[in-house]
């Protein structure tokens, strides 16, 4: 494990801020985790005892995340702090507001929420600029996206430091520029998701089966590419001849089917014009190959997953 | 390789008709590739050699295939028809009622259609009962799952026969009761990418950040487990709770957010009373941990897929 120089202080000793400890201190980094309540953060401990053996990590991850219920030794002399509490504004914006005195100037101040909006959270703190949403993926130990929101008031220096921290220990960043309920992740799997519950109360397919094509179709795909390369991929000549040949059915499938259809002529231009800055259209045919090889060679992975998890349930090991 | 006693005339020699060559040689099958004209069986014939190299297929997956350009010979003495031509409701309908004359009766006859309804395709022709779709996701030689989907003629007997048929050339298979444009699969699909360019739209993100999202967030849960699975393990008592806690979230995100709540509680215990008859909430600490497990060696793989993409870049083998 590399060590680094960082210090991180988490607020809230509940799921997330477990996992953002783990995170942390895999990384190399100093973590103080701070619950108010003693209960959660023996709970807590047990958590990461069980977490850290199931997933072979070395004893030294654990003994790099100390536990403490006072606030103010708990950010004393950190260099960032993670802020995962209950998602109610009341609350959060109490607990900035004693964060606004106690954490030393210029230290960021990271929110993990994922319901509240920036241009709310941080109104009228007196060190509004030093504040940022970094709304992690459910587990964040285990799933390496954070997305970085920053308000109105937020400094580019906190945004471009955020950058380097989560990609410093090993998570993967976007950075949105408006914010909308939901950012971006939690918009796509909501499009999604209330989609396959109407598939299913429209008597279409069962939860199960539903499962099946996203774990065994298009989850394959989008492991490795998500939906513009896919797209990109399945067109001879990119994004912009897919966009003409199937915008029609995509427009048709949309419930929402409206007056601001995403499918201009613009934002065809747009996306296809953003694809071709990175995804030259020679390599087009050598990228489906090895998006290709990807997918096999993760069926492969799968299958040894679930022959070994056959062989456990027979007892074996 | 196992050899099977099928013999499968694939109709159409286009992208997806010479990848289902490939599926179904590479399971042990005699495959009949027919196209009328000759130049597409050339260009297929050049893409099968390139693919069954590339993906390190032994010479007789190749040998299996037999080009037709007469529709009598592809069809003489076969197991399976599957027809793979292009999306034009005349054509197929032609090409069907020519199948239905040609083809020896009992011989189940498959359609590859992602954009045409079972009602529509097979209305009036003499043996309706043994016609099917049975739409693969691009490529079926790399993505294992098929919808099979039944017109009201189709036969029981030729549905169960499609099951074990696809099942036993490793396909995963799911069989949907009411027809819909688009299945579930692409329905899913455009839920997600309508919402994608919606989001480009609005300013909110880039083409390659939403990709990041999926490929780096949501695509590494959904390679293993679907969207009500994950949604199960993300709470302790399961789907049900997780509804509870989070419905009004998702009722808010819905772009559609209308009279058709797909949230009502009829519908949440349809989909917690379906995940719990295989899915025990005695096992979910146990399964969640198993999920964590698939993840992470799905992001070792791509890290090594990553290290040896970026040594070939640098001119190294």
């Amino acid at each position: 494990m590399e060590s680094t120089q960082y210090t991180v202080a988490v607020i809230g000793a509940g799921l997330i801020g477990r996992s953002w400890s783990v995170a942390f201190a895999n990384a190399g980094a100093a973590v103080r985790l701070y619950d108010p309540v003693k209960k959660s953060l023996e709970q807590a401990e047990e958590w990461l005892k069980k977490t850290t053996t199931a997933q072979d990590m070395t004893e030294d991850v654990l003994s790099q995340i100390k536990f403490c219920t006072v606030l103010e030794h708990a950010v004393e002399g950190v260099s960032h702090v993670q802020e995962s509490t209950p998602e109610l504004l009341d609350v959060k914006r109490k607990l900035f507001a004693t964060l606004d005195q106690t954490v030393p100037p210029n230290v960021p101040i990271y929110s993990s929420t994922s319901a509240l909006l920036p241009s709310e959270l941080f109104k009228g703190l007196l060190s509004a600029s030093r504040f940022l949403i970094a709304h992690p993926t459910n587990p964040p130990h285990i799933v390496p996206l954070v997305e970085l929101v920053p308000s109105p008031w937020t400094q580019e220096g906190i945004i471009s430091d955020a950058i380097s921290f989560f990609e410093g220990i090993g998570q993967d960043v976007v950075l949105l520029r408006n914010e909308i309920p939901g950012f971006v992740l939690n918009r796509l799997q909501a499009a999604l998701v209330n989609e396959a519950l109407r598939l299913v109360a429209e008597g279409v397919a069962k939860p199960n089966e539903i499962d099946k094509v996203v774990s065994s179709g298009l989850g394959l795909r989008w492991a490795f590419i998500g939906p513009f390369e896919t797209m990109d991929l399945n067109s001879k000549y990119g994004f912009a001849e897919y966009a003409e040949r199937f915008k029609d059915s995509y427009i048709t499938l949309d419930r929402f089917n409206s007056k601001s259809n995403a499918w201009n002529s613009e934002n065809i231009s747009f996306v296809a014009e953003a694809l071709r800055e990175t995804n030259s259209l020679e390599t087009i045919s050598e990228r489906r190959t090895i998006r290709d090889h990807k997918i096999l060679a993760l069926r492969e992975l799968k299958k040894q997953f679930n022959a070994a998890y056959l062989r456990s349930e027979n007892g074996e090991k």
